[in-house]
């Protein structure tokens, strides 16, 4: 099996989501690991579908690596998933924060503990940063996967197993809305996928109410709408002048680009007031042709945001146990092995926004 | 004359450099000019040349209006010169911060007080921004210029004439500097021209003492490596590369790019240190091809810098009068008549690093 992780035990077999290149994703049964000291075993319930994921389908490989990682390992093929919840199956040696039955989520990151972000605790951006489920061996797509016990975050009992998939994107763009200081005002939100509703609701919890979003498909547009942001009109009009029009001629406090087009980034670039702050949280897949005059004429700041760290996760899970969370109109459930066709393809199809993958039934 | 202006008294002519169109820039003979209601004339000592000027010059015009500048009415023809220092030569009606004979130097900067910008005191973002010189008619290179009284800083006795015609671009070069809180650390400079020996003079001034700078021109990197800065190899190695060396591998904590070009953006954006800031002050001519991957990963700001505020002026005539500021070495001195060959000329075929044009004799 990929990373020969140990048995949980017995030699049970179970359903696995393995990645082995460019449009070749296999559900596979593969035994079922079991945690060594400091490791959490974990039953997946659902399993979050993440654009990166798509692209590793689509692509692929891109982060998933083609010669053993330098932090984990691993390397193709690789089970993916990246966004899960579950309860924990079984504990290894010297694990005392969670026990069995508990039900948790992850914040599938593994760092070198050594380069210079790590020791300023920026460990998302750790020079050697690993991905479970992309980099690390025994993603959340399998009905069992097992991780190092700080990765594991208990979840409170008003959160559900479905909304703790959910954590992992949220606390993304929880990170990305932390990345400014906020000081009232509005917020422009290039792209309405489930990062930048993660922006929209992260930004409401930061008491920032007038927040506008272009998105361009009209079933995203619709779910945003619904939750109460207030959407451009990008089929007829340039939204940056839409935006001027909102702020009284200011700009935006604050723009995020969820979208990873240049268009979103240039648009934002020009829309955002003087000294505020357009803020990168998609990956992108080329290079944008910028003015530096641009950022002179309003000495606005452009920054990026990569994942997150705990205190992001905690901020989610709190927010969530508080109900401030809304999941209607945007996620859609599939089942493990309906993966590729329903989850994958309909993903590049533009028929989905959210897919969370039911990998198991909940306890 | 150009714009009007009242005379000095009794129809006395004086030399001034106009700017007719691209390669055209004329010694003429207009009238002096007089004060009106809450202005100053200033018989002018010393008028530096920017590159500003320069780009009029040899590609104008860009920033010299050709129709009406919407807040001071000027139009091509216009006396060039905004980087200067004289003696008060008359006052206008209700003027009381300074007479007759005081020795001065002028913030360039005229405003709209009416934009987002301005209400916040950012009025170098003001949208309606013009400069002496550049886009108001009576610039400072002609041997009288009359300005309004609050764009008027005087000099203290420590600080000479030709010092005080170098504030204006020092000042450019400490908001750099002011743009990004320091937290000690390297600081990288891109371009050692005035505006980076400004940013290295500033860094200083802030207690950063560990500068390193990156310049092709061999004449310049000799004159900063004078002042005290740590000179990259740029001519056979990677200056990112040793930017890394220079830092132990984390990178430097701010960049800033005082060159221009789209190499030094690139480079600056792979050499700073995670969350670190790049600050171009630089005008750029072209788009730079950015991948905002480069963002994401180290969460890095890139932000731009405009010109300054009464604030800088006042921080560096501080410091000029604290014998902080070195001219040895990049200042050359050349006399109006010679301002197109000696000046203009001399500074596009990179025979100089900073012009200070000599208009009339100090008193």
């Amino acid at each position: 099996m990929p990373g020969g992780r140990r048995l949980l035990g017995g030699g049970t077999l179970m359903r696995a989501a393995v990645f082995h290149g460019q449009g070749d994703v296999r559900i596979e049964s593969l035994p079922e690991p079991e945690p060594g000291p400091g490791e959490v075993a974990i039953r997946v319930a659902h399993n979050g579908l993440c654009g990166s994921d798509l692209h590793e389908y689509a692509a692929g490989p891109l982060f998933v690596p083609t010669a053993p990682h330098p932090l984990t390992g691993a390397v193709l093929p690789i089970v993916l998933g990246h966004e899960f919840a579950g309860t924990v199956a079984a504990v290894g040696a010297g694990v005392t924060s969670v026990r069995d039955g508990d039900r948790v989520c992850v914040e599938p990151i593994y760092r070198c503990e050594d380069c210079p972000a790590c020791a300023t605790g920026a460990y998302n951006l750790c020079r050697s940063v690993a991905f479970h489920g992309l980099q690390a061996h025994g993603g959340g797509l399998c009905e069992a996967t097992v991780v190092p016990e700080r990765t594991v975050h208990p979840l409170p009992e008003s959160v559900s197993l479905e909304l703790g998939a959910l954590v992992e994107p949220m606390a993304v763009a929880m990170h990305a809305v932390r990345r400014h200081h906020l000081e009232g005002g509005t917020a422009v939100v290039f792209g309405a996928g489930p990062i930048g509703i993660g922006v929209w609701h992260a930004l409401r919890a930061h008491g920032v109410d007038d927040v506008l979003v272009a998105e361009p498909a009209v079933a995203r547009r619709a779910a945003i709408a619904a939750l109460g942001a207030r959407v451009l009109d990008v089929d007829s009009r340039d939204p940056v002048e839409q935006v001027m029009e909102a702020t009284g001629g200011v700009g935006a406090e604050v723009v995020f680009d969820a979208a990873g087009v240049p268009a979103a980034i240039l648009a934002g670039l020009r829309c955002v007031r003087p000294r505020g702050a357009v803020v990168s949280v998609a990956v992108y897949g080329s290079t944008v042709a910028v003015d530096p005059n641009q950022l002179l004429s309003t000495e606005a700041t452009w920054t990026g945001s990569l994942a997150y760290t705990g205190e992001d996760f905690r901020a989610v899970i709190d927010l969530m146990a508080r109900g401030h969370y809304v999941i209607e109109g945007w996620v859609q459930h599939v089942d493990l092995d309906r993966l590729v066709d329903d989850g994958l393809e309909a993903m590049a199809a533009g028929r989905v926004t959210k897919v969370l993958v039911d990998v198991g039934a909940p306890p």
